[in-house]
């Protein structure tokens, strides 16, 4: 296991699926800030499991319990520890699949990992839920950050092969930003919405799952944040995505397409403006040899289609070695990219508290 | 800076295009090792500037010199540091860019992160030339992973939207590495060398250049590697390959095209095979939950254009503010990525050796 | 703050004295460990406030919790979270030392560096509370080096200029140091331990308190721990060691009294004993270089008398900078080194599990 | 090995004391300094051997060379390596003790740890010698510390149970410091400096060695400094000073000598100076709650007496296991402690360039 994340502002997880609580450290926060509890949970909630037909029936309230860090409303410089109770367990739900790995999931490898010790419940400490408390951390960077003139937010840019127009790379701005996080499901073209529930509802209704593409933006991040060669902008902003089960895979700017593209397309001029020296395009994503250049900072990662799915699959067991067919049952989302989105807002807000 | 990536195998790199020497210390290699210094050398040579038509004039025989570590040709357990002489150094070539930053490059953020204090001669330590000693680190760390029955490979999946035959992910053994990593123009389709080569030919009689996409593959990588959840494989791979100029994308197994599948499609079924647990396809790309599955490892990166071109471009003077237009002279590449690839096959050692 | 420590056997702490909780997660704990709850609630209550006439009149039970890590009293590979409840909190006890910095504490110094947002309620996480997570810790620490065949004990060398008999360097052995352990006042001669009680009650008689030097070994450590050159065992050893608030000093083997030797009497002969390599004195206090050399590790630490005494001392008001006299109230231990005991022997846990 | 020390002003040291050079890497020196090399060569020299009767006859200039982070005189930001040639090597000193490992030294525990691969000869990288990277670190620091206000200084203060006068806790200025660091042999009483130099020559007539204390202050630094819980003041200053062979114990302020004071003698009365609040006495050493006071930050190092003496020894052959008598030859200091005061100097800047 490695729980903890950054050096300035440093994350240390901790619970399983079905644990009694899941929390999280938060080391390096600045004394005299009083949180604001309504936008944390506000923004937790985006995260949290139940809110939508297309979502898992697990409903959790999520609520953060501070345990220490803060006095009357306001940090202290202590860490900063809160837990989320695991409220609404089925362990049992997950009895038959104790030695039948799932596909697509981390059971067989962390069974060898952890010489049959895992906890395999639910995942344990690789399900998805673990993202709650990390989204409580990215809340409380998201408001120090916003203290600072910086605003981040996320969309689904692509589900069952539907596109969501993408960001525009250098006019996105911070009301855009959070309009779109605003939204209950977060795409700007609302005619796309529509589409891409049908997709969900008919990967569900076929037992199956559909996965996705989440673009991410920071603007008002200043020119200079990130630490070439090692700890460039990039490299700990995927450090952080990759923590998050189901992304596999994560690029900035113009990306794989950019690869295509000749250096005279792919380039951006430099340009001033309002003074100051910018490009005029965007296709570096907002960072230049590492270091962030002043432009909105974008970054896309692909969501895996949900493993979990009530189709029959081929597994062996763990035990006797045999294959066998299972299906899953449980309460999964037959799409995680809607609740994704957070989670790339905190991952965002969470590399940038580490690399300013 | 962070000059230094790694706890178990430690590197940290030094220098600047246009120092004195550029080099790397190297703590963490187990003591009694027989360094075979020509494999290395070999190893280097892939990466070094000057083997072919399609690469910079400069010409650097990139011979590391050994400064510790090592007694009479075996490491000692003590940190290993090499260096490599910068001896083709034609700084005066960057004079007329010294307050001219070049669309594409670092010059402009590391101006504004380093006070205008930034050596920006040759693109200073933002340069490519850094993984010189990079790779240094990475054919140590073949080696050792090659003692304990892994190996790397890596082929130009796909260069000015020319594509090669991707690697069988399930099939791909280490022979077929082996042979690949001993082309002098490694894809698998020698049909696809020609036009590829013809693609970047036709780029720098335009003064202009072309990016691609790279992929690696490890094979023998026992099951159990990477540590969940901040330190899962693709976050430790994904972190040093945007160490490496030019990365700007990074996908394990499916990647985005997962993002595209049902989870039915994307799943990996288990299977017995030999009278271990395996998966019969490897859509997951080796790594599941961020922990080794024991199938093939295998990333894809995509390399952006070589920034440095000879159209004219539009820049902004940092002392005058005035947009000024320039050409970037000097020897540069006009498609980094077949030098790239033994960049990625360090990069895949040095986190394994990390990882385990 | 840096609340963490370690890399290996990773523990992060937080809470403060008076916030609901205090805890700590435990990164490192190998799965499949069958924690002896009993053994590790034995080993807290040494440490625990209230257990004798010269102890702090704070009672608290401090029974932890386990909120995570571990399936049926197994560890499962995930982080350990382990909270204690702080029951027994006189928060107005502080209320008249708020802006009033105690002679001795953090208090001024949080001040400062925390912009008057620290928590100064019964020190904060400054308190020696905070050793109660870190005694957890070191409770699971010991249990896993106890199955490896490493015996770890402390004893009270010397408390008010009176000694104790100290440790024989070479003929420490495990059963001596698990008598030490079961004392409740932990000193070999125990001629000396009513002169003890009476030194530190006629302190409290007087409104003050006494320090003391704690000595703490393990025995059964394996040739070749440590790290040279800045991870030696002295270095993690000490470095841990200094987390403890009140230690002013520490030293390994001869230490101090060492420097006053010449080389011919400090040094450790080697010889054979039972055809293994070892040293026939034990000077050096098992390490070597900073890599133990098998013979028993021995550390010493300097205990400053508790800060909070009832006699009048000067202060200044931290709004009206005027010099004020205050007495501290609130409930406190006369002496500290007899709670201090256990603590070192979770720091000598903790730090050796981080160096093999 | 763990070669690198640091976060925010990282060094990693290479080298062996028989390898072709020595060097060190620092990462984290600001951009824009114009590195004062005369001073940077003024501090090495007081740590270079051969410069006085009581030392080593090995002679070695010790001239830094710059590799790279400094273009024309002033940094660049990038990484800053220094290398200094090994000289003056005479290593068939070594091959008669290549298997008979010297009392006092690594030789045994590095023989076990490193599989008999270590370098031996002259102590490899546990040489003495491996501080002169450190102290070019520790020169480059000291000068940017100056530049803030803070002057650093050493002095015997205790050398074959000869006492000089300690450090006025309060009174301590910056002259004084330079004063002291200007001496060759750097006490306050120069009364005592005869009779520690007959110590040492006495020590050397019986082919013996000596050992003593260090005592090393610091001015200027600002309150705030040191990061508790787990990198107080303390815990990295003592980190850092254990990986200088030798030391085998560090006390701050009162140390162990507090520990036999009450509380009302051993605490430091707060008091108004001239509009801030401060100590009116400095038992704490600098030091409260492991952050800085304001206060002169002072430790006291113990170095024990060189292990490399000419009278007989018992050791055990490595490979026969025969117990077997040496004499240890080659060129050796009789006593470490002047040559080791710029080191401790070193280690405080060092760490103070890391606390802030």
């Amino acid at each position: 296991m490695s729980c903890s994340f950054g050096s300035k502002f440093k994350i240390t997880v901790f619970g399983q699926s079905h644990s009694d609580c899941i929390g999280v450290v938060i080391d390096g926060v600045p004394a005299g800030i009083r949180l604001d509890m309504d936008a944390i949970s506000a923004f937790m909630r985006r995260r949290a499991p139940g809110t939508g037909a297309h979502t898992t029936a697990r409903k959790e309230t999520d609520t953060p319990q501070i345990l220490s860090g803060v006095v009357e409303g306001v940090t202290c410089g202590a860490p900063l520890c809160a837990i989320i109770q695991n409220e609404n367990r089925r362990s049992g739900d997950y009895d038959a699949l104790k030695n039948l790995p799932r596909p697509g999931h981390a059971d067989f490898t962390a069974f060898e990992k952890y010489d049959g010790y895992a906890d395999t419940r639910g995942g344990g400490n690789f399900s998805g839920r673990m993202t709650a408390p990390l989204c409580f951390a990215g809340a409380v960077a998201k408001q120090i950050l916003a203290d600072q003139g910086i605003t981040i937010g996320a969309h689904i840019a692509r589900l069952a092969k539907i596109d969501d127009a993408p960001f525009d790379p250098v006019g996105i701005d911070a009301q855009t930003l959070r309009q779109i996080t605003e939204k209950d499901f977060p795409v700007f073209c609302d005619d796309e919405k529509a589409p891409m529930l049908a997709a969900i509802a008919a990967a569900k209704a076929d037992g199956d799952s559909v996965g996705g593409v989440i673009e991410c933006a920071a603007v008002g991040v200043p020119v200079g944040w990130g630490e070439p060669i090692f700890d460039s902008a990039e490299s700990v902003i995927a450090h952080l995505a990759f923590g998050i089960p189901a992304v596999k895979g994560i690029e900035f700017g113009s990306g794989f397409a950019g690869a295509d593209l000749r250096g005279s397309e792919n380039n951006d001029a430099f340009a001033l403006k309002d003074g100051v020296i910018t490009t005029k395009t965007n296709r570096h994503g907002g960072i230049l040899g590492g270091i962030t250049s002043g432009q909105p900072l974008i970054f896309r990662t692909a969501i895996k289609p949900t493993p979990s799915i009530a189709k029959p699959q081929t597994t062996v067991h763990l035990q006797t070695l045999q294959e066998e067919t299972i299906t899953v049952g449980g309460r999964h989302d037959p799409c995680i990219v809607p609740r994704a989105v957070p989670c790339m807002e905190a991952v965002m807000a969470i590399a940038l508290m580490n690399l300013k």
